[in-house]
């Protein structure tokens, strides 16, 4: 089956208070492509964090003030090279300056990554069903780095509706044996599918992503994604 | 512009030599979604490995065969745990266990990683053109783990016509600032995508990605993507 990746254009400035759901609603059949039933909504960080009044004020002149924002939002510092600091969020993600990014939004002002991306994407979810009448699962989206790659990639900081990982523990291969790749992060896959309509400069921060199995549709949670620091061979 | 992602059925099973180009070409063909000009087509490492005759012996019921075969894949062994190596490939890829796959392999073989994706990838790329003449980029795809996130997904391992990453440096952001976020590496996004059309036990290794940007046409290369040693803060 095919899976479709639908930019979501017309979605207005956000500001604190504001209703997503409805915004992409609206947005969505304005261009044609109403929501339905088994889509699943990436919406970006960014958004997420305008709606619910996670900016701070921060004077972009003084090099320390970030760095102190960073480690506020933190509870590890993991490296630090100039001004880049790698650390653990209070969230368990670890990423480049605690996710606090200074782009797309206000002169003088930071977005700081959502409190509870999971509760962010779960209201949306229910509010889409509630005042649309559709099923979706939402998730929420940022840009991460990677260890060892170049280049940074969407993932999922949120979710709901949707398993994050889809274990195939016990799955057969084409021989009839069980499969060595068990737990397939399909929730950073549609993430990081949905920043390819989305882009980084262009007002779209909402993809639909529409055609998913049916049976990934499930209850699945961020800290499915997080590896445990005791797991972690790379802390 | 919407992206599609359609999964190419009813590849044969593919054997040394066996020419990957015309396989896609025809069964893409025959399912009603024939190659056209600006597709990127997303090849699974493991058909590509059994093109090229990179399958080797090896006695599954010896611990010992996988961890030296893979010690013979890797120009350095980063992190062990139990039957668990993280290695650099001698491709520079970090990853579990230098990439070698025993699922959907004859028994009693292993599926090593080709010695250059990249022009494998290109290989499959100028068959496409000359046969075909259809103009698509190829990605080679592989199944890598990340340091801090649990489960796996899919990421370039060899790239032809695409660029790997895309460099937003100098763009500006919706408020006329320069971005901060700058690399995407969208050669991964894309294996990403391709991934949740394909599975690990269904007969699906390759998937057409259809309606890229065409500014994204171009030379990339894997190592575009691998990181050099020292400018990595997790090795």
């Amino acid at each position: 089956m095919t899976i479709e990746l639908i930019p979501v254009h017309g979605i207005p400035e956000i500001r604190e208070g504001d209703v997503i759901a409805d915004a992409i609603a609206t947005a969505a059949a304005e261009q044609g492509t109403p929501l339905a039933d088994g889509d699943c909504l990436v919406v970006t960080q960014k958004i997420v964090s305008k709606a619910e009044g996670r900016i701070v004020a921060i004077d972009a002149t003084d090099p320390n003030a970030k760095h102190a924002l960073v480690e506020a939002e933190s509870v590890r510092i993991l490296r630090r090279r100039g001004p880049l600091l790698i650390s653990e969020t209070t969230h368990g993600f670890v990423c480049a300056n605690a996710g606090i990014d200074l782009s797309n939004v206000d002169d003088g002002t930071a977005a700081l990554l959502p409190i509870d991306s999971d509760r962010s994407a779960q209201r949306i979810r229910e509010r889409l069903a509630a005042q649309v009448g559709v099923a979706c699962a939402v998730i929420v989206s940022d840009t991460f780095g990677r260890a060892w790659r170049n280049g940074l990639t969407d993932v999922a900081i949120g979710v709901a509706g949707l398993l994050a990982i889809l274990d195939l523990r016990g799955t057969l291969d084409d021989r009839g044996r069980e499969l060595e790749v068990t737990e397939v992060a399909i929730a950073d896959e549609v993430a990081g599918a949905a920043e390819l309509v989305m882009g980084k400069a262009t007002k779209v921060p909402v993809a639909i992503v529409r055609g998913l199995d049916p049976a990934w549709f499930g209850n699945g949670r961020v800290t499915d994604l997080v590896r445990a620091p005791g797991g972690d061979l790379f802390r």
